[in-house]
């Protein structure tokens, strides 16, 4: 059976990025995003045309059943999902109370929360069968603490935190890994940052924060992050750690401007 | 108008001391539980006859339109909203990931974290013309770390704290204090640890945390906490607070019988 | 025997204000403060002259042997300190690696945590005979994050925190209350603000913050708000609090200023 | 110059190990340890004896001037310290606070922390010319919450924490990437935990453990890790990382034997 990783939010940051540096580790990576046949098309093209292992498909994780599906289809037809990256982040912008509607706040919750419990209830009984797997959930300082008009966000995110541990409770002893990254700070991807900031937004930022280009999160830096999390002896096993770009302040620190010296 | 305490699960435990409490301080307190009525109607009573002033109804938090419907009748017919605690509890007891459904799971956020959002975003309003107000939220250690069992209660209280923290944030400087209060150890509640332990169980433990019948946390003195809270001077407010006994570890020590000392 | 509140720290900000609340409520405040023989006699004065009870003494904190005299003296001599107060800052305002000498971070340590460490040691023992007694010590945010200048504070009050938690675990069970109070902002308090910024630009920030010069902590509610937790009855005790006004923000939140909403 | 890997604290647990691993990668390390002549040129002798590259003395980290002229010597005549990782543990056993004397609770400072100041105010001037370094500091669970007996390593820790923070607040934007690395457990160090527990004790407890003797935190393993943060590109830092085997609960869970299922 072939070695899985299977990427749930597989764009161009972080999840793109992840399926690149597993494939080149010799995984078969598995790419699923909800929407955008044809970028997801161009990244399986493109791993498979540099020797790698990668196929995928559209997935809407808010539908009932599709990751189950999912994940049985896989261990059924395919391989043995040795990693799972849960990479679907439940970011809206941010939102006064009474611009926010309670069906956003339920939505945030499914994509961010709901999702990634389906995910373990499916995966870990063929994963403790094995005595050996890995999740990786890409989080966010949301995560840890609530920032104004981030209502839908940092619950969702602060109940993936809560979840990490629970389930990282029952099961690490079974052999497996669980690990809850905050990834604090803006990531260079031109799929969601470029997006909400447009092109030329985007491009002063990325000059502002780092004259190489390397003063936002780089995502193929957090998916090398990533490998190496997933190949940890369990002996010597992280379950959170953090990452930020060197000239970012982390989340705990007051601003820059603020300090008068 | 009547100055109201409104409080969202008023059984026999914290949200029934509450509105003994504040019934004593002259607010007019509005208790609401999902069921028994007679349990209910017997407190409102109880509080009335001496000489407090309490009403109160059934209600079904998870249900559409039963808080937004709460707070508006309450608000044009009644009185001031002037406090509001949240008092519902997620808790369904250790369940491994096998045996908790994913409408169990979804359950304990519409208990735990959304009741708490439409709550908010119906009385916000209210409170932030009149540019003052209070909402205590019960929580629990659960919403600072997972425990083996919990998945459901975890998610649901980690995404209450966020919640708090984000409204804080938005609502504080104009005049809504926010407190998420951890409550760190077993209440003294007959309805809910009562019913958990069974008589014999429940007294054995009352007996073995403390010889006063005080090594379990006593609802009444958490009651009386919350209305300290709720009198706070808008200059120096609390935001987070913990209460445990004093014959209990926090939840973050290794318990005693680990020590080699 | 009397009844005492010991108060290290007793400047005309918190320290002093604790010493006046608690006055009102019948207990013989001792007051300590390590320079201002005039200021010191001056509250003293203002206590007793208005029906209190009030005695105090000059008190250089960082040497040898005089917190371990104080408290046997006044055990001896003058009553049983039910309750203490460790108001002792170790501020010195930012300073940058380069500027920070060895002893300068050696006596922010000696101030912020050495201090409180020999107090416990010389007082735990006869608050344990009684079993009970109250420790409060008054803290802030560079105990649970470490910000640019603050290497010698944060340490300290880092220190600080670990040493409450410690000491808790060891004799909450014994019946001594320990809180760690986290006050999250400034502080309106001529002694150490005032001096700070100047009387011009003090009165600026005051009426900035705050309307009606609320919105910057009132010493005088923080001293009530130590008052109750000084009397939280043993079932249902806070080891952990944070205040803060309402115009501010808890350090945890992105300034408002970097919204972009 | 050669490229040096300085650890203060070498003993044959994670200090020696990261000098191996480091060796391996082509640092030039530099090994100090306060005592035992003999194992030190051992394993100076053995990393050298496979093609490395080691060197070192026994180094007194709380007498005056020790690790400034260490810091200087290495600098102008051995080569560019690109990495120093701090593993000086602080940790004397539990001790009761009537156990405990003002001299230990200073020496646990003076080797937790203060020691850490010296060498970041010594080191970071070099590196901040360079533009570039890497400081990893060896810390643990005392350093997030204080635990019975530990009245001496906690307050060290917290503030070896905090101390983190402020350098990672003023150096990182230089720069200088700080790791502060929290090791929850005991790791299989015959150094250290070999000593305390006896030969008996020791392989008793790493059989109980895990079959594979992974049960234990490898030293190896935590070396590697550091080597891996080491070399992490700078738009993606971690700042904080937790290490623990497989079979352990993380610090902030309920021992498995206190579950009701």
């Amino acid at each position: 059976m072939q070695n899985i990783c299977l990427i749930i939010g597989a764009g161009a940051g972080i999840g793109g990025n992840v399926a690149k540096v597993f494939a080149k580790n010799d995984y078969h990576v598995y790419l699923t995003r909800r929407s955008d046949d044809i970028g997801l098309k161009k990244l399986i093209d493109e791993i498979n045309s540099k020797g790698g292992n990668a196929s995928g498909e559209l997935l809407n994780a808010i539908k009932d059943d599709t990751i189950e599906n999912l994940v049985h289809n896989i261990e059924d037809k395919l391989g043995t999902i040795n990693v799972v990256v849960y990479n679907l982040g439940a970011q809206i912008g941010n939102k006064k109370l009474e611009n926010l509607t309670l069906k956003q706040f339920d939505l945030g919750f499914k994509m961010g929360t709901l999702g990634l419990f389906r995910l373990a209830k499916t995966l870990f009984p063929y994963m403790e069968k094995r005595g050996k797997g890995t999740l990786i959930a890409t989080s966010s300082t949301a995560s840890v603490r609530g920032n104004r008009g981030q209502h839908s966000h940092a619950a969702a995110m602060g109940a993936r935190r809560m979840l990490c541990q629970t389930l990282n409770d029952e099961f690490s002893a079974k052999g497996i890994h669980i690990v809850h990254a905050i990834i604090d700070g803006a990531v260079d991807a031109p799929d969601t940052l470029g997006k909400m900031l447009g092109k030329e937004g985007y491009e002063k930022l990325r000059k502002e924060k780092g004259k190489e280009n390397d003063g936002l999160i780089l995502p193929k830096k957090v998916a090398e992050c990533y490998y190496y999390l997933s190949q940890q002896h369990r002996s010597t096993w992280t379950n959170e750690i953090d990452l930020r770009a060197f000239s970012d302040q982390p989340w705990w620190n007051t601003p820059s401007d603020k300090y008068n010296f």
